[in-house]
C-alpha cells in the first residue's frame, strides 16, 4: 500500500489547481479512504481473482482519495465560500458532465474525471459517478440555501437531503468504479438500494450528532440536532436522534442479515457503519470543538 | 358506473366465505374505492383508446372493490383478531402466492386471486401485486408485534414498516393491473419509487393523525403519535408530525412537477393526498372517535 505521507503529497499536487484547496481535504481524504480502503482489503483480495484489480494499486488509491478530496472541497466551497458562486457553477457542471472547467483554473477536476473515466471497470459506475456528483452538489447548494432562507424544513426533507449531502453513494460508487465491486447490477435490487439509503442516514446522524457542538458555535443551522431544537425548543432533540440512528442501525442490520450482497459489501457496509467512532476522533480539524477547523459536514 | 348499492351487494356477497368480514370492510371499500375512480375517471377514459379498458366496466370495479375490501379485512384479521393465527397464516399464504388456501374457508381469497390473475392487463402487475400482498401483510404483523413487545421502535422504523402497512401500493398495483397504467414499468423509474415512498407516507402520518384520539382510547400503540408521545412525553409530537406530512407534501409536489408521469398517475396521486379530507369524515365507523367502530388503520 502507498505510503500515507506519499498519498498525501500527491493528493496536495493533484489539488494545487482548484482554488482554496487546504492541506486539510487532502489529510482527511487520505485518513477516511485509507480506513476504508484497510477494512475492506481481504475482500478486495479475494474479488482481484475476477477482477484483476490490485488492491494495492497505487493509481487506483490515488484516484480515491482524491475524490474524497474533491467531495471535502466541494462541501467546503459550499459552506465557507472558498470560490465565488460563477465558478462553483463551473466547477459543479464540469464534475457533473465529465466535460473540463469553462471558467480557467480547477484543471484538477477534469484531470480527476478523465482518469476515472480511464480506471472505470464497469463504464456504467462513471456515468453514475457523475449523476452521483450532481445529486451531491445538489443537496449541498440546498442545505446552504434552506439555512439562509427563511422557511424551515420538515426533519424528513433535512434527511431527504442530508442522505445525498453525505456523499456515502459517491464514495461507494468511486470504489466500484476503481475495484470492480458491481455496484451498477446491485443498484437494480431494492434491498441493496434500501442498504444506500439506511447508511447513508445512519452517516447523516452520525455526524449531525457528533458535529452538533462546533455546528452550534459556529452559526450553522445545517444540522439535524439543531434544525430540531430551533422548530421544537422542548423536544429532547438529542435523545430522539439517537434513538432513530439506534433504529436505522437496527433496519440496516436486518436487510444485510436478510440479502447477500457480494464481498466486499458487507465489510465496506460496516466499515462505513463504525467509520464515525474510528474517524472523528481522529479528524480533529473537522470535528472536534476545541478546534478552529473549517467545515463540518463529512464526505466520508 | 355501476351502483353503489349493487357494488356494496356483489362485495358483501364476494366476502361471505372469510370470516369476521364486515358490512363494514364492504362499505369503506366501496365508499374509498368510488371515490378514488371518480377523481381518475377522465384520464382513465383517455386512456382507454390504447387499453381498451373501460372505467365503467363493472367487473373490473367490483374486482377493485373486492381487493380493497380485502385490505381492510386483513387489517383487522390482525388488529381485532378475527381469525385464528393459523388461519391468519394460511390466508396470507394463500394470497401472497395466488394459490387456493390450504384451510376450508376463505374461498374468496383464491376467488378473487384468479379474477386478478385473468384480468392482469399486464402480466407482471399481477406478480407484483402478489409481493405487495406479502409486503402489507408482513408489515401488519410486525406492526401488531411491536406494540405487544417490550422493545419500542424509533420514529424510523415505525414510518418504515407504516409505509407497506397503509397499502398504497397495493391500491395503485391493482388499479394498475385492471386499468393498464403501466406501473411495472413506471416502478423502474427511480422518481417514481420516491412518489410510491412519499404518498405512503403522508397516508400513513394522515391515517396516524386523524385515528389519534381513536387510537389513544382504544389503547392501540401503533400510531406515530401515540408512539412519539410514549417515547418523548415533552415532544410536540401532533406538531412535529404535522410538519413532517407538510413536508412530505411538499417533497412529493416538487417531484410531481419535476416528473412527468402518464396519466393517470397525476390525478391518481393527487386524490390519494386529497383522500383524508374527503373520506375520512364520511367514514364514520372507522375512524370517528365517537362511535364503536373497529380498526383505525386504512388501507385506502
Amino acid at each position: 500500500m502507498i505510503q500515507p505521507e506519499r498519498a498525501l503529497h500527491q493528493v496536495l499536487e493533484w489539488g494545487r489547481s482548484l482554488t482554496g484547496f487546504a492541506d486539510e481535504h487532502a489529510v482527511e481524504a487520505v485518513n477516511g479512504g485509507q480506513y476504508i480502503l484497510q477494512r475492506i482489503r481481504p475482500s478486495l483480495r479475494d474479488i482481484s481473482v475476477r477482477t484483476g484489480r490490485d488492491p494495492q494499486d497505487e493509481t487506483l488509491i490515488l484516484a480515491f482519495y482524491r475524490e474524497l478530496a474533491l467531495l471535502f472541497w466541494l462541501d467546503d466551497c459550499n459552506d465557507l465560500g472558498l470560490i465565488l458562486p460563477e465558478q462553483l457553477a463551473a466547477v459543479e457542471q464540469a464534475l457533473g458532465q465529465g466535460e473540463p472547467c469553462a471558467l480557467p483554473g480547477f484543471e484538477g477536476c477534469a484531470v480527476l474525471r478523465a482518469s476515472l473515466a480511464a480506471l472505470a471497470y464497469d463504464r456504467r459506475d462513471y456515468a453514475q459517478l457523475l449523476e452521483d456528483t450532481r445529486r451531491y452538489c445538489a443537496a449541498l447548494r440546498a442545505g446552504h440555501a434552506q439555512t439562509a432562507g427563511p422557511e424551515r424544513w420538515s426533519y424528513a426533507e433535512y434527511l431527504h437531503n442530508g442522505i445525498d449531502s453525505i456523499a456515502y453513494a459517491n464514495v461507494f460508487c468511486c470504489l466500484s468504479l476503481l475495484w470492480g465491486l458491481d455496484m451498477a447490477t446491485l443498484r437494480a435490487r431494492p434491498a441493496f438500494r434500501q442498504v444506500l439509503r439506511l447508511i447513508s442516514a445512519i452517516g447523516r446522524l452520525q455526524n449531525d450528532l457528533h458535529g452538533r457542538d462546533v455546528d452550534r458555535s459556529a452559526g450553522e443551522a445545517d444540522n439535524a440536532a439543531i434544525l430540531l431544537l430551533q422548530c421544537y425548543p422542548a423536544m429532547p432533540a438529542v435523545e430522539f436522534l439517537n434513538d432513530e440512528l439506534a433504529g436505522y442501525t437496527r433496519m440496516l442490520h436486518r436487510v444485510m442479515a436478510e440479502e447477500r450482497f457480494p464481498a466486499p459489501w458487507g465489510s465496506l457496509i460496516e466499515a462505513m457503519v463504525a467509520i464515525c467512532a474510528r474517524y472523528y476522533q481522529t479528524s480533529a480539524s473537522r470535528y472536534r470543538s476545541d478546534s478552529a477547523g473549517g467545515g463540518q459536514r463529512s464526505p466520508a
